[in-house]
């Protein structure tokens, strides 16, 4: 009986493991450089759970189903709400601030498409209880770090960043009332991802007054600080949000990623749940989804029912990221070459061998096994061949395997030694084969 | 809104998943060294990929759902028919022998228990294509060799090895008819884990023929090969089976990892799947369920829909392995420590410095910020203090951190100097800040 796998999900062979691996473990990597330190959830939280942050839509998107005790459970499409669970229940003795990475693997129930899955991987950095915006910016530091690390450089990619803050401090001044504001982030987020004409069909839709709309699309066209502060000069909320732009621009700038950054207003990112500062990372090209989205989350520890607590964070999925970097080539010239160091080889004849209870007959696969298995317990990577092939094949199988050293079992055995031959140089030099075994064990 | 984790999930805070990876990173770890190369597969898959190898019981164990198309869905309990298909799938181009490792989360809707619970990872190793009984020896010498690299000696845990050809072969003997044989496995399986009167009252049930019976449980108590070939000495089925086991003991003995393996006939694997060699792995103490099981397996790739493929694996369960680990105090004690190589520190003052461009202020804190940036993107740990205690409150943290090194901008700055102070031995050196920077960048 053959079964395909389901649509949307990934069959990760070695070649593909080798990618997913490097991709996940350079998100370690710089994680823990910046200080975060790693954590993970369930893959199934209870339904409910999800709705608290992102609303009643997001149930679509999930794969649910209920337990045999019949409670409503889903697969986690992000992890921030087990992130504010996890927190509130342990607030009052984990140190702060909380810096915390996760790269959980993560689901939505959509029709696939490219860069967009129904299974995937997500980076993810917060930190929480700290509002100084300095998280904010080293949340993007962080960010950049990975971006640099594998060798994207500021003219591959920008960080767009604006505010959540000077987005409501404009609307408010342009005289939208509050109550619109929660649909309006929908709305604008979708600026840069629909023919202009759309846009405004939308936004007119919601936006009845022209002149107020057609404010809202000039602000969303500025392309600095500059010219929101010039735009808006005489609003103190607007400067406000702009000074804390200016600051966390002015931490980057000591960072050293600043030429990776770019003021954007039409970065609104969709959900509500936003209060500062947020941002977006997009291939300069421009033909690919953000590669990353974050910002700043002041109440949502509070909405999942604990205190009322700072935080910041960034999501970063693997497959609009892999997308970019395969289009690079900056995947396969990265990943870590994979090598052996010793593989163990026969010239193929029996030898027989004295033992200290006598006469007894050990083949040379008895050799090639023994040794084998004392490289590995040594913690050396070691290989021999299943086949029954001459010394040349065994040759060819080790360089295939990129081994450092082969070990040769020869006539040479019968005074007990190895031909070991370096791989690299070609040189080939004789041990003792009871030396070496006592030296593999100290 | 305050929601609770859902039952028999785990939530890793840090000092968890600190346990988890040090877990998993020592499975990966033996495997590289012992030539598996690293897979995975989707998380779930068709429902009915489930019941091909483990029959219908299985899905009242799954985790089940449907997609948005009314397709039924599970989520994995384990790797093996994932495995399967993705062998079949690409069969013919796979270099072989092939040897895999995966290190999946796997799913299955149980009650809670002491060593399960309904979301875990499991460690597979497997070898396909080899029939040669050296692929179960080296199948079962890589367990040994993880459970000896976290410091399971042969005094902790044995591995208890039988054969499904045996037991085929004694059955046959004893004169079980063979359409017997599946529902017996599961009996015979659970002969360990109920009182002796219940499994009494189990086997009477499927076998009428007390006599045959009770040589079942005379065969099931033998202690060694050479008591199985004493009582089966004409059969020469049973012989054969014998000497295959006696093959797979002289190759583990050359491994030099014999003092952790006993035969044991009532070592069985309740699934009718298994077709020669099978182990298990028990604490030596006994109360805990097996710790991995496994064997070889030459059927399941045709059951897939593939071709007929000898097989042989093994599969080991973070959660029994945790409780023992606890218990032998091998965890703590072996977790990789965690230390910073440079912890940045201020004497709180600001400070003015000269550039190029004139006179600039900059606070302390920006030098701390642009310091702290450089290490990290020259690929060092380093962190800062978010609060504004003094220079001892920062040292301090330092410590908690277990810094390698502190720099401090203090009043030596105003000559470009840094002091950096060696947290181990407390010598402290000034460097010129430029060089240090751009030392870091070469």
């Amino acid at each position: 009986m053959k079964i395909p796998p389901v649509k949307g999900t990934r069959d990760f062979y070695p070649q593909d493991m080798a990618r997913r691996n490097w991709i996940i473990d350079g998100w370690k990597k710089v994680s823990v450089r910046n200080g975060f330190e790693e954590y993970d959830g369930p893959i199934f939280e209870y339904l409910k759970m999800f709705q608290i942050k992102s609303g009643d839509e997001i149930v679509e998107q999930l794969f649910s189903f209920q337990d045999r005790g019949g409670r409503d459970l889903a697969l986690r499409p992000e992890i921030t709400p087990t992130l504010a669970r996890m927190v509130n229940q342990q607030i009052n003795s984990l140190p702060k601030p909380i810096k915390w990475f996760s790269v959980p693997r993560l689901f939505r129930a959509e029709r696939p498409q490219k860069g967009r899955l129904r299974e995937f991987f997500q980076w993810n950095i917060d930190i929480i209880s700290e509002d100084d915006v300095l998280a904010d910016a080293e949340i993007i530091f962080t960010t950049i770090d990975y971006l640099q690390e594998v060798g994207l450089s500021s003219k591959d990619v920008k960080v767009k960043m604006s505010s959540r803050k000077l987005l409501v401090a404009v609307l408010k001044n342009i005289g939208i009332p509050e109550s619109k504001h929660d649909v309006l982030y929908t709305v604008l987020d979708k600026k840069s991802k629909i023919p202009p004409e759309t846009f405004r069909d939308v936004l007119d839709e919601q936006v009845k007054d022209s002149e107020k709309a057609a404010k809202i699309e000039a602000f969303m066209e500025l392309d600095s600080i500059t010219k929101v502060e010039k735009m808006f000069s005489h609003d103190d909320e607007v400067v406000m949000a702009n000074d804390e732009l200016a600051e966390v621009r002015h931490h980057l700038d000591q960072m050293g990623v600043a030429d990776y950054c770019v003021f954007d207003p039409s970065i609104v990112r969709g959900l509500a749940y936003y209060t500062g500062v947020v941002f977006e990372v997009h291939d300069v090209v421009g033909d690919l989804r953000a590669i990353c989205g974050g910002g700043r989350y002041d109440n949502l520890l509070h909405d999942f029912g604990g205190p009322q607590v700072p935080a910041t964070g960034m999501g970063m999925g693997d497959c609009v990221l892999e997308i970019l970097l395969e289009k690079k080539g900056l995947i396969d010239k990265n990943l870590p070459e994979k090598r052996l160091d010793y593989f163990v080889a026969t010239v193929d004849k029996p030898i027989n061998i004295e033992t200290v209870d006598g006469i007894v007959k050990k083949t040379e696969k008895d050799i090639v096994i023994q040794l084998t298995a004392n490289l590995r317990l040594a913690g050396y990577s070691a290989a021999f061949s299943y086949k029954s092939g001459g010394l040349g094949k065994q040759l060819k199988e080790a360089s295939e395997q990129k081994a450092k050293k082969c070990i040769i079992i020869g006539d040479e055995f019968k005074e007990n030694k190895l031909a070991v031959k370096d791989m690299e140089t070609g040189k080939q030099v004789l041990v003792d084969y009871d030396k070496f075994l006592s030296d593999l064990m100290s």
